[in-house]
């Protein structure tokens, strides 16, 4: 193997980006079509700001080794669709025995993540807490606060994301609404199709 | 392989401190003996503040799993010994392809590196620096503030440490000094002794 440069990333916590990266992407309220419960309230929020950028990474990947190291920034914005929280589209690694951590840096959310067989963890992300996402665990962020959610994010270089999976069971198991009480509150989706034991077999063997 | 709980760590950073981790340790001046050119100044310090903590590591390891992480935080207190700061013992990865990602959370500092080859990289790392080590290179850092330097870092969980290479090669090549002029300065180790070519190739074939 050829040696890698070292590589060094700035964050800038309060605009949410990381300069140094080797790349990012953006994602717009209306690519978020499907994800939320009230699809009503959906349709009229991205009739209005469809275009808005609502979440978006920024990272640096030095190679797709097996045993290297992938890391980045996300920043959420802050929203609502209906009483439903922003929340990214959520993935589980294409080689699912490989972990994420998370490290929160500015504002509230959550870690939402099931496991192949549907049971729900639920970890609170504030400044400074790191949330570990261990294998096999499909994981979503949610932005539950009211201002930027912003956390750096490091990952086994050859994971792979598979974001098919939680279209496929439709959606997660639980969803994350405003309480109307200054807080959060999970609900069951009424939509959730649980995996096939086939399915669970093979995440959990991978 | 049976699954893993997801975990909360928070971290303190005026502290240097993350709660919720699995491990700890501490390094006290007295436990750094030969890793300063002047043995003079740290004789003469070792007597006086021998049992002080000079840099302390908080982690936590959910398993060492091929594919999983170990995360921590790493707090270094400022200080010198004769003009050379306080720095960690440093290593490189007993799997030498693993990698490690430091995120600079408050003070100044470097993250001093060194190819097999001898080659030296200088990283300097402040408040929401991101710093890449890549896999194949030892690694230390080296608290060049006046302040406690801490980092949050992440590595695959089978990397392991070796924490001897440094040793036998008479230290790192390069040295970091106060340069009297509010700097750092980096000079060569005349005691460096360079790897051999055997060992070279089996660290870039690892």
């Amino acid at each position: 193997m050829p040696l890698i440069e070292p590589a060094r990333c700035q964050v800038d916590v309060a605009a949410g980006r990381m300069a140094g990266g080797t790349g990012a992407y953006r994602k717009r309220l209306a690519d978020l079509a499907g994800l939320y419960l009230d699809e009503t309230a959906f349709a009229a929020l991205a009739a209005l700001r469809g275009d808005e950028v609502v979440y978006e990474v920024g990272d640096f990947r030095p190679s797709e080794n097996p045993g290297d190291m992938i890391f980045g920034l996300t920043r959420m914005s802050p929203g609502k669709v209906g009483e439903e929280y922003f929340l990214t589209r959520g993935h589980i690694h294409a080689r699912a025995d490989r972990p994420e951590v998370y490290y929160g840096q500015a504002g509230h959310g959550l870690m939402l993540m099931e496991s192949p067989a549907g049971d729900t963890r639920i970890v609170e992300v504030g400044p400074q807490t790191i949330c570990y996402v261990p294998p096999r665990w499909i994981h979503r962020s949610v932005n539950t606060g009211t201002e930027d959610f912003v956390m750096m994010f490091a990952y086994p270089a050859d994971s792979g994301q598979d974001y098919d999976i939680i279209a496929r069971s439709g959606g997660m198991k639980t969803r994350i609404f405003d309480d109307g009480a200054g807080g959060w509150v999970a609900r069951d989706n009424a939509d959730y199709r649980p995996r096939s034991a086939v399915e669970i077999a093979a995440l959990m063997a991978a």
